[in-house]
């Protein structure tokens, strides 16, 4: 094998593929970067055995050449090291060259560098993946549901599924559920797709579409989404992004989401985070994140909190409108924060039926999101 | 105590002080923060017993009333929690009032934060330092001597005076020394002073210089410098920061430093520091950071750092110029990182007095910095 290619490039193909690396593994090879180049370009690997991340640098682009190819050939190379290093190269030109075994010399300006590679027959296969349930999604409409959702997951290893969001399409179109036991995020979007298409009961870990997310480009060119029985592969321009499902059943949380609510209130979202925000301060020194609610006749929501070394916040603000039987109810500040900072919207709709109901928290509007939280039980 | 005060000046004096706290004290009052206010002004004092730092903010500033004194009155406030409420608080108008004992209550718009303040008689008195020996130094330049000499410091308990700087001041000016037993910083400045306003060895904790600069203007408004027995005030604008001296002898470093050199070489800072950059990604992945450099007759460096499991860097640079005799020597490529890292010039000299004596490394010019790093003893 021997190339040249543009550090750039490469650069950006490296920093894509390295979210599969892992600082430990216990399979050597998947340290390293797989590293394929053909006529048409170079291909590059890295996998955890979990999630698989593919990205192509082809050899031309916009009339570019971004690689000129001598002599193909594959090889894997050390991935911490590997992309630490080209960073670094002080020309934009870097020529690659592999002689057997499996020793690579990087040529960049006045540096040398040689690295010993592994046999890439060694590497493990790309996932086997069948081609029928494939629908396609705008990559920020794409982030934005998995920044909706995916924060909601549980972080406990009890329950392995929970640490995953919960994907169905059906002709309701594509909707996340997760939920840790404590609370909920929830988001819908109409999606035309064919019987053939629909699929439920995909369980996708929540680190994966973190990891996911950093690799969708932020604007309208589609993600498709390629589901089979235990894998879900993301197609995006020049990248193949492979994850394993979660194995196992998600629980049913449909009953968990009130129907009707005793009282409902619309509020300043700017005015409400801030206020919690506060008061989370405070409750958090207490280590509990308690935060106190009361609805007033005069159409405004205390929020408190307190600690008996520190002292007390107090807030006070206004209501858009406020409707059923004034409430006071204690929840985690930290959960509502967190499902507050996740709608993007000006208004914000709460619905509660008793201080021991769940709090349901949704912007107002068309966009279909739910946050749910479950408040505590306190005597006072 | 009562008054109205702008969260903008109160932010910033806070953030000053605060720098003081540690988060955990064997003093209970001092996780505080001393709040005293009179018909000037509102002056903030944080300490953790060996810094003191104390922030002036008068009520009025170029013409805009700052605060609004109702009451005159001293408290202790919890330091951390009402640094962060502060910066959160909705309005730019604060209302502090202290109610008996030291009950405080802070309004901004719809909020009310109640807190448990402490009995400022309780509050250690500040250091009581002879003011005979002040000199004054533009704080840009204070700051760039703190910042060329503070990272050399020991970080090592088992010799306290190690981990600070040593300052004199005599005839020669303003001098700044730091060593940790592997490497030597060492930085001049010509200063103006009378024989009375001499001082040596006047040993302060790196760690309190990298805390001081932090609050120093960068700009060449004078910072006063107070030296007393056991003692250093720093004084600039509504600012005052008090710091212990490390008590001990500090060594005589002066025979460390070679007086001529077998080889000496001039070469561009940039140049190097990427090449040995490159260098020390590979020699810390071995965790010795070794880095070997190797003089050629045409004129060029050799830079190369090799790992067994990984392969081997090797760098070619050009010098602007060498003389003496062509050496071989391996040295801590971070030290060596370090030492060109705080050394601001285009042109870096090096001197060297063979393979096992120091390596010395200065910019070009009249500015009188000095890194001394040792090499390491290799075989090869």
């Amino acid at each position: 094998m021997k190339l040249s290619i543009s550090k750039e490039h490469l650069n950006e193909s490296i920093g894509h593929v390295s979210k599969a690396i892992t600082s430990r593994t216990p399979i050597p090879i998947l340290s390293g970067i797989k590293f394929d180049t053909t006529e048409e370009g170079v291909r590059l690997t890295a996998s955890d055995a979990d999630i698989t991340i593919q990205s192509f640098i082809p050899v031309e682009k916009d009339g570019h050449t971004i690689i000129r190819v001598e002599q193909e050939g594959s090889v894997v190379l050390p991935a911490k090291f590997f992309g630490e290093i080209i960073k670094k190269l002080p020309s934009n030109e870097i020529e690659i060259e592999i002689r057997p075994p499996f020793q690579a010399t990087i040529r960049s300006g006045g540096s040398e560098v040689q690295l010993v590679g592994l046999d890439p027959e060694e590497y493990p296969q790309l996932p086997v993946i069948e081609e029928r349930k494939i629908v396609s999604v705008p990559g920020d409409l794409l982030k934005t549901m998995i920044r909706q959702t995916s924060y909601a997951v549980s972080t406990s290893e009890a329950t392995p599924i929970l640490t995953g969001v919960l994907w169905s399409l059906d002709e309701q179109g594509l909707k996340f559920i997760s939920c840790d036991r404590h609370r909920l995020a929830q988001r819908e979007t109409p999606l035309d797709a064919s019987t053939e298409q629909y699929f439920r009961g995909v369980v996708i870990s929540g680190k994966t579409l973190n990891e996911l997310s950093k690799v969708i480009p932020d604007d309208h060119s589609l993600t498709d989404i390629v589901v089979s029985d235990n894998q879900v592969l993301f197609r995006m321009d020049n990248l193949l992004f492979y994850s394993r499902l979660l194995e196992g059943t998600y629980p049913d949380t449909s009953k968990l989401i009130p129907n009707q609510f005793q009282t409902e209130i619309v509020v300043s979202g700017k005015l409400l985070t801030e206020a919690i925000d506060r008061a989370y301060l405070l409750s958090r020194e207490e280590k509990t994140n308690i935060v106190k609610l009361v609805m007033n006749e005069d159409q405004t929501l205390e929020i408190s909190s307190s600690s008996s070394e520190i002292g007390k916040v107090t807030e006070m603000i206004p209501v858009e409108s406020m409707t059923g039987q004034l409430l006071k109810i204690s929840f985690n500040s930290k959960y509502m924060l967190d499902a507050l900072r996740v709608i993007d919207s000006e208004a914000i709709r709460l619905g509660f039926t008793g201080a021991m109901s769940p709090i349901i928290i949704e912007p107002l509007g068309e966009t279909k999101v739910l946050q749910l939280i479950l408040p505590y039980r306190t005597t006072n």
